[in-house]
């Protein structure tokens, strides 16, 4: 476990305080990259004091304008969600997350793990730049956490797995980058679309079920390569 | 585990905060008895805010005088507490104090979790009142947890050994037979090399490279009914 490879991301967190918690929970565990999407005006009182302690790590907070540019060096990408009913999409719990990440950072890769707004969480749109959805385990009939509570879950359990050391290494190439999923999603749908398979107007389900599958299968660069080739030979011959 | 004969113990807690946050984490993670014991005056605004829909668990909160009147029917009292330093005590972190809970509470005992004061803990003298003594990791340079943050760890863990059905339960397809899995590598293949893109006697590592690809992704029936679709509609264009 590389720790300082690790990110947690918070989208339009709207109340200070949860930044504050959020920061010490991570801070108590060995977490100092903080980045933070759209938030509230956050350096406020509330903020510091539940920070208590941990106001280095939110002052060196990094903030971004969206959520596809916080994450686009990264190459391994966890989203927090709520159980997800209309599609399938695998979901891991905190505990083999921490695992994934442990033996991700020791492979010199990055992560970040991506936690929503207080209401209403990630939208789908958000979902689909993660290749992995984390779910903490709830009370069915009470289900919504508090946003700094589920980051304290999840450094909780990045401080459990760091202490054991991965014997899950392997020689694999690591995962491309975000953006290099996202070049390569564009250059698919635009090929799909060109075929009269996919109509962007109308979508379906298509393009969550592809990248739900290749988001699965996180392929590295040169699998990106190989079948963006392909893209490339099909574009010549239907031009 | 019974959860039901599980109690969370806060002692001396001074922030109505903390308390309606630990009765939010304790509902989200299925438990549901508070005892409090010389809390300050709790039931104010910022109370509720934090429990945000645990106020029930606050109301129902039972309040004693000190520590050993609040566990005296408890057959498992386990105390929170940081490293110690002077004297050796068996220390479990969470986890492995869960699995002793759940253990205990499925052969009808009574346990209880009790956590210090914000500042100072539990006292030598209360910590005699506990038979276990429960650590949670943090990292050396930071080790103070908020309350209602150590009261999540734990109620978390509660939950995960609690947990008789898989967290990882999910209603995804199996993923395809393998004679399925032949047949599209053979559909790409055959598109592949019309589109001039793979040269089947001179293929180098193309083929090994899609079927790894493909294979750690596993996908399921519908996933290769949508490629083999995106296939067709190649093979349409170039015919």
């Amino acid at each position: 476990m590389n720790k300082k490879s690790c990110s947690i991301v918070l989208v339009e967190t709207s109340h200070p305080g949860n930044i504050g918690a959020a920061a010490r929970a991570m801070k108590n565990m060995g977490l100092s990259r903080l980045v933070l999407v759209r938030p509230c005006e956050y350096q406020t009182y509330d903020c510091y004091a539940r920070a208590s302690g941990a106001e280095d790590i939110v002052d060196a907070a990094v903030v971004f304008d969206d959520l596809a540019t916080a994450v686009e060096q990264e190459t391994l990408v966890i989203g927090t969600s709520a159980r997800l009913r209309s599609l399938a999409w695998p979901q891991l719990n905190p505990r083999e997350c921490a695992a994934s990440i442990s033996d991700h950072t020791d492979r010199a890769g990055n992560a970040s793990v991506v936690f929503g707004r207080e209401r209403s969480g990630l939208t789908n749109e958000e979902l689909s730049l993660c290749s992995t959805l984390l779910h903490i385990p709830t009370a069915e009939d009470f289900s919504s956490l508090n946003v700094a509570a589920a980051v304290q879950v999840v450094s909780y359990e990045l401080m459990m797995a760091g202490a054991t050391v991965s014997q899950n290494q392997s020689s694999e190439e690591l995962p491309a980058p975000q953006q290099d999923m996202e070049r390569f999603y564009e250059h698919f749908f635009s090929v799909l679309t060109r075929l009269g398979y996919h109509d962007p107007e109308n979508p379906r389900h298509l393009p969550l079920r592809i990248r739900r599958l290749f988001n699965r299968a996180q392929p590295d660069r040169t699998e990106l390569q190989v079948l963006r080739g392909f893209f490339a030979a099909i574009d010549k011959k239907i031009s």
